[in-house]
């Protein structure tokens, strides 16, 4: 079977309040050795500057730790904790939640590991006992394996790592969510250097609590202001789609980065945490379709979340570049470039405001050298940024600093001060990767300036910034749909009424035609008298097809002829062709010939669609034969799209360009080509219970004509 | 005129050693004032752990400066200096040249800017003189509008910037160049997070010295094991190319980034320095063919350098993934498979080992998850870190690290030890570039363990350090020359014989054949008659094509018809293409029709050469038609190549696999469609000062039969 499982709905924000916003605490597992998990954690959330309210300590063996009392048991508290954080051996796990369920509890955090995630079917049992005990109670399990969470704004620093989590926490405004806990404890160690942490929420095994629920809860808590995830896959990604989508309500940009990209990777995947990884090009699909930022790199994930927390819609397509430095221009121009961005020229107020300023031996304009004698002028350094916010051809000011020592920080407020006043954002990029000083604080924490560590990671960025603007308008409008009112039911009865697993072709054109899709006309033969007839009446030349559900691939068996162009020539094609099909092996049913006229030459273009396990539906499209085999070069959705997401969907191609006519073709209407897509897409989202794959190819364009050739659809396996 | 001009030889290092490692240094432009440019580089030079050699100030306001005695000009130095800085205001400049050419001086640099990278004629004028007065007097200039120098090993921190030098300077190993003093001054503040660098040079306007001389002076300074090299362009890339062999010849790994790959980018670099950006692909062609090691971002340039400077010869192709988390592996997969890194898995003996060490929760294999368990077990993380480098499969160990205190310096330490002793190399990643902790130096530090800041950095130094290898090995067997040994004559006085700008076909084709290219037959006729009796002779189907040197685009222009299969076509074909000759405005020599067999369907690859200004002759590589023109997808190459690179050129394609057949086309022999494309670079490279273009489109491929069906030929300008 081949769509997705039944949802488990996300838990809404108010069931999971009590576990990730506790009143109170308590930590089972304490004891007086200060390395032990229990006690680490006591200490990261009880220590000076931490959780105000109280913490309680659990261990039967102790009555006092320290200066602090000890409780036996979770129900020998004074009151029931919120959120009871349990660092006990595995076996010793089950009977701590039955009690935290029986007391009360709002939500569990479990360290220990050797559950589920190791495969073995009493562990699976286990961990299986676990969640439903915690369920029946109402009580939220995060875990197990997992490395617990933070809330900074409480000060609840609820995990048992000792080594990056000094000092005071700096509360913020990115949240993030880390599926993989020593990734997730590594980006937190940012607070350090400046990015201002919301939280961080770990879900171990999401025997209960998983990634879509954590980020629906950021989207919900009003101490966060974006969203940052990185996760390998999961088993139902319609309900992480769910939770983007609160996400979007509530006015968070959500960046992910999704790891297992490769074969190998998501290899990796299945092994880890027994998630099945989806094939990446769903996931991108469907990040796409929902406004989801996506970052490449796991370094670029929290800069670019800042960005996006920081940054207010863009007022202008354009960005400016400005440094002190020829070479950084010019490296800021390459990564523009590979991004997408554009860098207007000044308007020319703007010119002779930089021609003013900047000496000789600079260069005004975008981008900027303003070289280092502005720099040491704060007045002239001013005076440029000024002069570039203004213009209102910049939504945007890039400017990379080459030392983050006590001048930046002078430079980073003129900047930020800027940026302020004309409601426009300044990125600051360090050009190495090395500057960590003073200034790096600054900058951060500065919320007109959003700060890189990649002059790469910085233009993707903004390249992202007026990719999901646009997103955030066309959102707006909704898309109709655009086949007939008729056609489901008459594709449903096209689809029952065959006898085949895979269709014949005419059966197929039969189904995309009942969606409205232009298929080529033919005629069922059963003789050369016949086969010549039909082609007398269609017009030559003429193409001859062997029509059997049995064989799909009609080229490669030899029961295709195509540009038959006289009565004699059809019928020698007529014998030659039913001799090879009756040639293959297994023996195949045959229902004829058709006969077709050959339709004129024009360009290619393969649609697809297939049920993903994961996605459900999802629409391909790319240029017919070796553009599609040999270079992988598609555009793919969750279908169904509409024509304009189909335009954007040929907007992505790398060989688009042969869409506007090459070598002599005529340029294909991309409009219409595009309600083709729709059409299919709708086929393929509405019949997705009967069909399992589909492709239309090729379909052959020129001009406004657009008709499809060959059409397979495999139905669903009963 | 097409060929690049004549070069000035490289300096020797000795003709530089007075300038980069002087035993002696004076200043000039020192003052009372502790913040004048001159003032903070004598401060660099001669402070606390610096310089050991004199320092002399030279100011003729002042007697004294501070405790220091201060001379009034370069004559009165009681000794003559081998390198004198010079902080003065520009038109002081030439004065202080002159009286450094008068003493013998070895070197000097040249802060000052306003020279010629203004463009001001009188300014470009002055910066002529002052190398003017340098050579005469056999001094050597750095800069001017140069940020200086820095010799770690002698202390010489020859630069005027306050902020980035703190502290006694660390000598290491790698020696960095770079164009741009902004950047280089950045990439220099790595010094204080544990990269250890023997020198950074710059050189401004490079008015004397450029970054080519710098190149080879660190090939020849025993103190540099590996040079990085930062720049825009060049006016002489040959130069660069004898740089990168004597790097090569010393042992030394050479790693560049080159900036302005954009054409934006590009633009900049013009307007920067004046420098010609060339070609992206040029020098990306002439990059691999010296075995240079090219990475695409600056963030990876000094952890590449580092990673190459320790790491000895590949033992393995494969490489090991070890690490705590499950997601680190996915991650570290990802990039492997992008880099084309491999992952094998290993062998049963240290399989045993791991499935020992590693707990059930753990995933025993590579990339090896060995939990968090055995990280808290010293002697169980040596074991695992031990199997992995035993493994005969492994060339290295790559081990991201989460946490960059103190029990990674542990951990460091193990994996540094593991590597060592078995001639292998480790790679630690921080899984963040938040990392910068003590264990960051400490990695650093370790002669074993190289150090990454990204995961995608870490794999694309290991794909490259494999590919490195193989070049090393391939570059020791020379290619001979596959060309007949009259070729290059014969085809000399082919061209000479032409009294056209662009060669008709067919003297194109003799061209090609004096070669040993395998072209197409042909017969040129006058007339119909003439055509249909050479059709009869070569046999149907023909082509026919007019034969013009006005008309080198034949197909746009109509006067082409394939697959004519009888006399009747071939008259009727014949009045057609003539008729659309004759139509051809301004109206266009014919010299008659070209008959030609129809070379039976096969792959289409198109070569090319051109006459790159900078890097004269080229060579390109691609299929034909769409591939070419639509997606780029060529591989180029300075010509001559031999078969083995032509080979590896068809690797490099995008497309390749439509060489081992596709849709029942015949699979492509490589070889002899290497061979052919040696041969057709033999034919650029000789005839440079005669051909400016070449076409060979398309060479029809099918197995063994390789033919050339049309070729183009542009002959250089007089």
């Amino acid at each position: 079977m081949m769509t997705a499982p039944a949802s488990r709905p996300l838990y809404r924000p108010d069931e999971l309040a009590r576990t990730f916003s506790p009143r109170s605490i308590a930590v089972v597992g304490v004891s007086t050795n200060p390395a032990a998990f229990g006690s680490i954690t006591y200490a990261n959330i009880a220590g000076p500057g931490r959780f105000a309210g109280p913490v309680y300590m659990v261990n039967a063996k102790y009555e006092r730790i320290g200066e602090q009392r000890c409780y036996p048991s979770i129900a020998a508290l004074p009151e029931t904790p919120d959120c009871v954080f349990i660092a006990v051996p595995r076996d010793a796990v089950e009977g701590i939640v039955t009690e935290c369920a029986e007391r009360g509890v709002g939500g569990v955090v479990l360290f220990s590991s050797g559950f589920g995630e190791t495969g073995q079917p009493e562990r699976v049992a286990q961990q299986q006992r676990l969640v439903a005990i915690a369920r029946r109670a109402n009580m939220r399990l995060v875990g197990p394996n997992c490395v617990g969470f933070m809330n900074y704004g409480l000060g609840v620093v609820g995990t048992f790592g000792t080594a990056s989590f000094k000092g005071a926490p700096r509360p913020g405004a990115i949240g993030l969510v880390s599926q993989s806990g020593a990734v997730g404890a590594a980006l937190a160690q940012a607070q350090e250097h400046g990015t201002a942490l919301s939280h961080m929420l770990t879900c171990g095994n999401a025997s209960d609590i998983d990634v879509a629920d954590q980020v629906a809860y950021l989207a919900a808590d009003p101490a966060c202001k974006a969203v940052a995830c990185v996760f390998e896959g999961m088993s139902d990604p319609a309900r992480f789609l769910t939770a983007a989508a609160l996400c979007h309500e509530a006015g968070k940009p959500l960046v992910v980065h999704k790891l297992g990209t490769s074969e190998r990777g998501a290899q990796a995947a299945v092994s880890h945490t027994g998630s099945v990884a989806g094939s990446q090009a769903a996931y991108r699909a469907a990040f796409e379709q929902a406004g989801v930022i996506m970052v490449d790199e796991l370094e670029a994930l929290l800069d670019t979340c800042t960005f996006f927390a920081k940054a207010p819609p863009p007022q202008a397509r354009g960005v400016a570049v400005a440094a002190v430095s020829g070479g950084a221009c010019i490296m800021l121009a390459d990564k523009a470039e590979l991004h997408g961005v554009e860098l207007p020229h000044p308007t020319p107020a703007t010119m002779a405001v930089l021609e003013r300023l900047i000496p000789e031996y600079g260069a005004p304009g975008n981008p900027c050298d303003m070289t280092a004698q502005v720099l040491s002028t704060p007045k002239d350094l001013h005076d440029c940024f000024e002069a570039l916010m203004a213009d209102p051809q910049y939504g945007a000011l890039v400017v990379p600093h080459t030392f983050a020592y006590a001048p930046a920080t002078a430079r980073i407020e003129t900047l930020g001060k800027a940026a302020a006043e004309h409601g426009k954002i300044a990125c600051n990029v360090w050009m190495t990767q090395h500057l960590e000083g003073p200034g790096a604080i600054e900058s951060e924490q500065n919320p007109h300036v959003a700060t890189f560590r990649s002059m790469n990671h910085c233009m993707a960025a903004l390249g992202a910034w007026h990719k999901r603007s646009d997103w955030l308008r066309e959102h707006a409008r909704a898309e109709g749909r655009v086949a007939p009112a008729q056609a489901r039911e008459r594709a449903a009865a096209l689809l029952a009424a065959s006898p085949n697993a895979t269709l014949t072709e005419r059966e197929g054109k039969e189904v995309l035609a009942a969606y409205g899709v232009p298929v080529v006309r033919d005629v069922l033969t059963q003789s050369a008298d016949e086969a010549a007839a039909a082609a007398r009446e269609l017009g030559f030349p003429v193409v001859l097809k062997v029509e059997s559900p049995d064989i799909p691939h009609k080229t490669e068996a030899g029961v295709i002829r195509l540009g038959v162009k006289t009565e004699e020539e059809v019928r020698k094609a007529f014998d030659e062709v039913m001799r090879n099909a009756q040639a293959v092996s297994p023996p195949a049913r045959i229902s004829g010939v058709l006969v077709q006229p050959m339709v004129p030459q024009g360009t290619e273009i393969m649609v697809g669609a297939r049920v993903d396990p994961q996605f459900g539906p999802m629409v391909v499209v790319g240029l017919g034969g070796i553009f599609v085999e040999l270079l992988k070069d598609t555009s793919v959705r969750l279908a169904p799209v509409g024509p304009r997401e189909a335009r954007r969907m040929l907007g992505e191609l790398k060989a688009q360009r042969a869409l506007q006519g090459f070598r002599g073709t005529e340029p294909v209407d991309l409009e219409r080509l595009a309600e083709a897509i729709a059409r299919i897409s709708e086929l393929a989202a509405d019949q997705r219970e009967h069909i399992a794959e589909l492709d239309v190819n090729p379909l052959i364009c020129a001009g406004t004509r657009i008709i499809a050739v060959d059409a397979l659809i495999a139905k669903q396996k009963a």
